[in-house]
């Protein structure tokens, strides 16, 4: 049998930077950004200490590589939903459907962990925060923007200022579950039938705000 | 001239607690709660590490007591305006007074470096999360909710579910501008003018959804 690395080079960097990014991801969640080293992080990834190097020239580059993974990984599956949703007919059954996927997906112990953990070295690292912010609420927001704009592009919604719409939804939906999480813990992520509600509740608020019946006058 | 240790002994207990907090508070929201150590407290405050012990049993229970302080005293601010809100007429102009206040005082950099260094330390020590939740959002839905609630009475608005609507209200207002800050640091926080067109706007949307005018079915 041939040796991996000579007929497949590049998938074998590639393993092995997913053991490190795997490795690296349980250790900065269970303690810490301080708490973390890159010795802890090469033994467990069972590489050399070099080799994480050259894959990541500093812990803090590390750290921005699991922060934009986790976020890109939810991202990617609400985003695929989100792309041609305003090609979409019915954007209250449409929305209604993104705010439900959205919660459920967002609202998860790991993601709740790691959005502690970059908020609490926020102050210290710009680049973690900056990372979780554009792959987290910046996409959602930036994604049910577009939608929304389609739609009133074509009739089916009148929405002035899209983005702003859009922000109100997001933090209608995320604002109450997500920082009662981040200080009470993940005891604190409702069940899915709580989520479910919630969503409803969110989309009623806003459809009577921007729905082509809302009242139209501030 | 008098000791005063013989004539106001509570006062100086008072004065010794109140630069023990003091001292405390810079330590804190400078190095971080794993980076604050009790004998540094002392130090800064200019007491006896004893003293320390005996105002707050251990490094927890002065962060805890912090933590309620400085969520009190805004808390306190807002609370003043919004517990007779409810006997008040017309509930638009009431709410967005409310609303543009309750942003200047939250989005302070010493208010969101607090509650950074609280979700950071939040896994770890449930306690922190648990008491600025209650003097924070907790407290200012629960003002809200009062109010609505009171208006609802008086027929002024029609609220099924007054905690429900305080809690879309309260995200409507605080979500983005306080979740950006908590990724993005204290350079994110919007200046007055935007705060008030962001309350203006927030304000529009509630009662879009929740006015007397608004559309009753979902």
């Amino acid at each position: 049998m041939a040796d991996l690395t000579e007929i497949d080079p590049i998938s074998r960097t590639d393993r092995k930077r997913a053991a490190i990014l795997d490795a690296a991801t349980e250790i900065f969640l269970h303690q810490g950004y301080l708490g973390t080293s890159m010795d802890e992080v090469a033994a467990q990834a069972a590489v050399s200490k070099q080799t994480v190097y050259k894959q990541f020239a500093s812990k803090e580059a590390l750290f921005v590589a699991i922060v934009t993974s986790m976020t890109g990984a939810a991202g990617d599956v609400v985003q695929r939903e989100i792309a041609d949703m305003g090609e979409l007919d019915d954007p209250e059954k449409q929305l209604l459907a993104y705010a439900e996927r959205q919660l459920l997906v967002v609202l998860t112990p790991r993601l709740m962990q790691l959005r502690r953990l970059v908020i609490g070295e926020a102050g210290r690292f710009p680049e973690l925060g900056r990372a979780l912010q554009e792959g987290g609420p910046g996409r959602a927001v930036a994604g049910l923007s577009s939608a929304l704009a389609r739609w009133t592009d074509r009739g089916l919604l009148s929405i002035e200022d899209p983005q702003a719409a859009a922000s109100h939804l997001n933090w209608l939906l995320m604002g109450e579950p997500v920082n009662r999480a981040m200080f009470l813990g993940d005891a604190a992520i409702p069940g899915p039938a709580a989520l479910r509600r919630h969503a409803a509740e969110g989309i009623r608020v806003f459809f009577a705000a921007y729905g082509n019946r809302a009242r139209q006058t501030p």
